[in-house]
């Protein structure tokens, strides 16, 4: 109950982007692990950040820190002064491709955004959030932040202007997430971006996108399935991910409806109907880093249909 | 009533293919105009095209003309050697860019399929009128034969394997297809297809794709309209085509969610919300060739949810 409450805490939950076709544009929510954000009203008109737990490497500094871009880009927007005090308590860790900065990023200004009535809507917090992006990747990009804000499956279907549109989220979707512990740079992971296609392996991906879009709205699994395929991107990322070509494999073996990265990775995912099939992908996705002797974490959530949340 | 009947009449809608984003993947139907397609049992093994009305430089060859090999694949698949004669009456111009060989080729099989009750599914069915439009254009594509069997919007959301998925139908929609009386060879014009994008541009792309697929299911009318853009292949088509972008900017002027071309030219179609808005825009359309003295054919239909019907 914040009401003339000067304090707020929320949960904002980890994001796969990309989704296999949908480099850039298509995101979705987990439901564990997030991030806990606290934000408090101080007199000081200064933005301080207090504590972060669980990731202690991050800055505190307000200016080098994602939460503090993200909440002063909407405190400028609205001409407000207002001083804050933040404590974060991570749950998703940075570098592991599943939005750690973005699930900071998002957490804060839904936050920031109800703690001061500010009224911003979800798409103008999603503008807010990607300058945690860009500090984070040197590019503010939504994919992450707009699953994270909006819930569910979004797509951004453009950044100028930018247009976010949440999808339909079928009730049995679950998702793994396995996070073996080496270190691939979203910075550096984007440089794919410089690649060029031919037009007729760019029509492939679109196929997908639409496939999935529509498999979404017709909660047609199997097209679901069918759709999630990359042509462009997994094949350049996946070699810098160890294993990756098993744990796909092996998913895919074990009933997923399909595998691949996780925004720019390390981290892969695998979507399944149900939550007996994700567990199952999860023991056979885990055997590959065993057999390795990698180090992971793993995680099956359903597909989370909605955004940050007060707690 | 086709009981035990030993010939059948269809009629076959003009499509529109590509749909700004979708280039090769997407595509919708119209009420007209269309192609009405006779077929009946013979006992000569052979099958025979005995007459094209309103097309008169068509080829009766068989092997030559889109209909036979269209049919012909049917047969084979089925192993028969039903002797058939067909008749054709074309309300879709050859050349105009609104699928007319996919017109006949989608009359043509769905029409033998009935007749010989084959039970080919939908998607067979767009695999044999495929091999019509190998015939026409050098390329067995599937955007307009898919929403000439479908009915509605389509997606083929791959060629290999063929996956065609019906989307849904916004029941507000019209179209306007302007087709100014020049040529374009479809096969001159798929030369574009040789051409490579930067990854950034085929973002943008399949973030429309994913737009117009989600407005569709939606039936959010402004999505749809800000999701009919196309970065990659109308700024090369277009050039093809005299007073393109006037066109474009009078029927978005008259209130057209978008305005693009159709296939591969030279028509130009435009997508409104309600008749109304759909007949101004086709006023628009008119007086760019009226002022530029180029003879043109104008249609306002509803985008039909139905594919080939019996008639």
């Amino acid at each position: 109950m914040t009401k003339e409450s000067d304090c707020i805490s929320v949960f904002a939950p980890a994001t796969v982007a990309n989704v296999a076709c949908g480099f850039d544009v298509l995101g979705f929510a987990l439901e564990h692990p997030g991030d806990e954000i606290t934000v408090k009203k101080t007199n000081t008109k200064k933005i301080i950040i207090t504590k972060i737990e669980g990731a202690e490497d991050l800055p505190l500094d307000a200016d080098k820190n994602v939460v503090g871009v993200a909440i002063k880009a909407l405190l400028q927007e609205l001409g407000s002064d207002q001083g804050l005090e933040i404590s974060i308590k991570k749950g998703v860790k940075p570098g592991s491709g599943i939005g750690s900065s973005a699930a900071s990023s998002a957490g804060a200004v839904v936050a920031v955004n109800k703690l001061l009535k500010a009224g911003f809507d979800n798409t103008a917090l999603v503008r807010f959030a990607m300058e945690g992006e860009r500090l984070a990747s040197g590019t503010a990009h939504a994919d992450n932040v707009a699953p994270g804000i909006f819930g569910g499956f979004t797509l951004v279907r453009s950044y100028s202007p930018l247009d976010v549109v949440k999808l339909n989220t079928p009730k049995d979707l679950y998702c793994t997430v396995i996070h073996p512990q080496i270190e691939v740079k979203t910075s550096d992971a984007r440089s794919v971006l410089r690649i060029s296609l031919p037009l007729k392996k760019a029509v492939v991906q679109w196929g997908n996108v639409g496939g999935l879009v529509a498999g979404l709205f017709l909660e047609d699994y199997d097209l679901i399935g069918r759709s999630l395929e990359d042509v462009i991107v997994e094949p350049i990322r996946s070699v810098l991910i160890p294993g990756f070509d098993k744990v796909k494999f092996n998913s895919i073996q074990a009933g997923a409806l399909g595998c691949s990265i996780s925004g720019s990775g390390p981290s892969i995912f695998a979507l399944s109907k149900g939550k007996a099939t994700a567990e199952k992908v999860k023991k056979a996705m885990s055997e590959v880093y065993e057999n390795f002797g990698i180090e992971y974490i793993v995680y099956v959530s359903k597909v989370n249909p909605n955004g940050v949340k007060e707690i």
